[in-house]
């Protein structure tokens, strides 16, 4: 993973000319004067750590799995947000941790935790370390430094129960590893996020991941049977049964925790045979709310549901960002419906021939397969896009939301109000949005932000953020429906569960984490 | 509802002659001694709570919404478990409350609950009475009375959603109640359990219930998109979006609470059109194992689901509890399936062509629709039953569990075997199965037992019960899928979610109900 920015640096994009003319001509946008500082020039703070309290973690884990070389150190400092990647390409490594600690078990998961608790070490549990919102900050105040928890070494498949079609995977499996892993038995998870290529199976559980896929193999959280967490307290076993009644869903609590609570340390998951049919299809809508209505028809009646369903707005589609590999050439008018049927060769037929019939009914123009295998093609690749932009002069960002359908209207038009309000400074910003998560009672908008820089990247998406937080909160919207809470959200978090809602998160942490060193300043306000 | 059995005394059945025959002649059942009590012989304790406290209580809701009556407390006293029944037959009503308060919004629950939080007074939230785990049987320790809240009043249906799909009711509305409101506006919940005549909507969400029709319509906390809770410390409010990554789902936290965190005073449901077709039909199948595969092969893939599927194994069968209308008439060989199909026509055809298919490909041999309809006409007829066999002078009840598909097996020997060890005294007990709730990954197991009363019917069951929750904690099962916790799987729920598990609870607990007035004794040990 490149350091400063996304994924494989050999797959970096070059920006094609009808962008670039885009971005100078109706953004603004102008080349920075600097380019990004090399990783030689990268400032990081002294590490803080006593020695004493480093023999002690290399005596949990052994000596080489703790690390204080500076590239060990650079590459676990923050996520892949915007204001993140700024921060690296500026050189600044300040939120460096002072050391990298790779367990290999949940009992050294546990030893390693009770060290820090005894030392006051803050710990930053860690996976592909892709959070967008500032999860993998940990506040230092009052700590004797900052550990990153790596669980990369907890990356086995550890069993396959076939006829319950679950498997048991530890958490630092990264995504394209754990499908492999599946493959093998002809099973998949079929999660698939932008963060889909680096983003850990620990990582989607702890802050709710919802992936691409999400209409037809459903959110992270909905696949997760069992857990495993290792906690400053001990450990934490749930999951005797896909549902239960035996009282409140522990698991539901850890779900989400961001790791406050504790470390998850392995997961039982639903798994699904690998489909033998897959196709995806475009289709136009007159309309964002007209697409709506037609993906709201779709998924509240009993016909099968598509696998994916995507629509974009009309900004959006004019841009043509459902297609990232060939974004500028791939738009259009009017509103594009991606949607993606997977599965045996008889539901891929019968879910797009119900999918048909309903969407040609609410005034759909079917576009062929062509803009659905585009997208499928691109599918990863607007991360990549994003560097690409930043290093033009770009700021360009990722923000999303929730809510029931008949808000939804009201609540597209808050954020994209807000966003644009915050960001004409100079020029107009570009304000795209789509529906990529449905269910039957509402939805998740997904808005793409691009503006000219200005002197002070950072401050200028924080001014941004923080007035789409409150639009979202006013519009009755969840502060996140899958990127999570971390630091970016907390306040807003706060204010939507209310302060009793915070209360019993307090509680809990108290209990599982007395010390308070787990991601401390990491969504619990 | 009768206050020492089921429902409406007018529906009391009188058991069949081969019935009759089949109790004393294979069970060694004999009719007893004594009838039940009449209502004027039950005896009460003193009431309890100091008339100042009446007074508060009388201030917050008005003097004739807190009843002190024989009546009202008697008609308060535990819930309809078989343990309940026997002691409420026997005219022991010692676990009544000392006062039945009927506040009549959220904000009179608060106040209630401050009131009694003031004077140490424990609380036992009040839905229709139909828990069958203990659930309404308030520890009086330490307290200077206990109150029964019943939410009856709290019996409107708020708003309809009709975009989102979606109806905000109130916790006190029973399910036939809910069900017509809804009708009005063409919609329905589906929840369809065994209490349904009864059982509220609060309780519902609070004990985690699952209806008849899980397999179409979902569990009921499946349904829950929003809840408003009065806690001794405050409102929760809850759920902004269908699903969100804005934390751990706490609305997850209050669903399967048991009124231990404080009471629902609204919920916000999702709901669905009212189906336009119905069809249901029995299937017979070789063994319980030869259903169960085929179960779950037609749950696994991504073909239409049925509404209702259950499975009765070999004794159930043969015994007809299928069809409690009918039962001793209507059994048969093998395995009976009973599956039910509702939605729209389109809908019905495909998903009965779909596990027609399939069934008969696992072996099944179709019975036509005559087994289905009779199911449906007698799907709440059981309960009426118990209260006829309890009069016989046979022990009576049920129990469930839940576990993923490849522990099934050894589950259902493992609890089959401990009920009849356990009531094997005199003549072998009747232990009769079946799968009703249905998951891709598991499944549920539902038991009902059969024998001769001994003299003490109460610690006969008893001993069987835990017998039942061993083997069900040994074999890897939960201890509930739908019944909830209360006092009776109190203990071994302790034992399944862990130490830790329970530190959670009392840590959110503490903080919710500082005074501890909640149902105390209740779910968290």
């Amino acid at each position: 993973m490149l350091w400063s920015g996304w994924g494989d640096p050999a797959k970096a994009v070059t920006l094609p000319e009808p962008v670039v003319r885009l971005l100078r001509d109706a953004l603004g946008v102008r080349e920075p004067a600097h380019g990004p500082a090399a990783f030689e020039e990268v400032r990081l703070p002294v590490p803080a750590l006593p020695q004493p309290v480093l023999a002690e973690l290399e005596a949990v884990t052994g000596a080489k799995r703790v690390r204080t070389d500076d590239d060990a150190r650079i590459r676990h400092t923050r996520g892949k947000s915007t204001p993140d990647l700024l921060l690296m390409r500026a050189g600044d490594a300040s939120d460096a941790p002072d050391a990298v600690v790779l367990p290999g078990s949940h009992e050294q998961v546990l030893d390693v935790l009770r060290v820090c608790a005894a030392h006051r070490v803050a710990v930053v549990p860690f996976g592909g370390g892709t959070s967008v919102v500032g999860g993998l900050v940990a506040s230092r105040t009052g700590f004797a430094g900052v550990v990153a928890l790596d669980v990369r070494l907890l990356n086995r498949l550890v069993a396959v129960d076939a006829e319950s079609m679950t498997a048991e995977l530890q958490p630092g499996l990264r995504a394209p590893q754990a499908e492999r892993l599946l493959a093998a038995h002809g099973l998949t998870l079929g999660h698939f996020p932008q963060s889909y290529e680096y983003a850990t199976l620990g990582g989607f559980a702890a802050a709710r991941s919802s992936g691409q896929a999400s209409a037809g193999y459903g959110r992270f959280d909905d696949m997760v049977m069992g857990l495993t967490v290792a906690t400053p307290s001990g450990t934490l076993s749930l999951g005797r049964a896909p549902k239960s009644a035996a009282g409140p869903d522990l698991r539901q609590l850890v779900l989400g925790s961001e790791g406050a609570f504790g470390v998850i340390t392995s997961l039982r998951l639903r798994v699904r045979p690998v489909p033998g049919a897959r196709a995806y299809e475009g289709w136009r809508f007159g309309s964002f709310a007209a697409g709506m209505a037609a993906l709201r028809r779709l998924v509240q009646d009993d016909g099968p549901s598509p696998t994916v369903l995507r629509l974009s707005d009309e900004t959006e589609t004019m841009i043509g960002l459902a297609r990232p590999d060939e974004i500028g050439a791939a738009g259009g008018s009017g509103c594009l419906v991606v949607a993606g049927y997977e599965g045996t060769e008889g539901h891929v037929a019968r879910a797009r021939e119900h999918a048909a019939a309903v969407l040609a009914e609410a005034g759909g123009e079917h576009l062929g397969p062509e803009p659905g295998e585009g997208w499928a093609k691109g599918r990863f690749g607007a991360p990549y896009l994003r560097d690409a932009l930043l290093s033009h002069g770009a700021t360009v960002e990722t923000l999303e939301t929730a809510g029931f359908w008949s808000d939804l209207p009201r609540l597209y038009e808050a954020v994209r109000g807000a966003l644009t309000a915050a960001l004409s400074d100079r020029t107009t910003p570009l304000v795209m949005c789509h529906v990529s998560h449905v269910y039957p009672t509402g939805a998740s908008l997904y808005f793409t932000v691009a503006t000219a820089q200005s002197g002070d990247p950072v401050a200028q998406w924080e001014t941004a953020k923080r007035a789409a937080n409150e639009a979202i909160l006013r519009a009755g919207g969840t502060i996140s429906h899958h990127h999570g809470v971390g630091r970016d959200h907390r306040e807003a978090y706060a204010e939507e569960i209310g302060e009793l809602g915070v209360e019993i998160l307090r509680a809990v942490k108290r209990r599982l984490d007395p010390a308070g060193i787990l991601n401390p300043g990491v969504l619990i306000p």
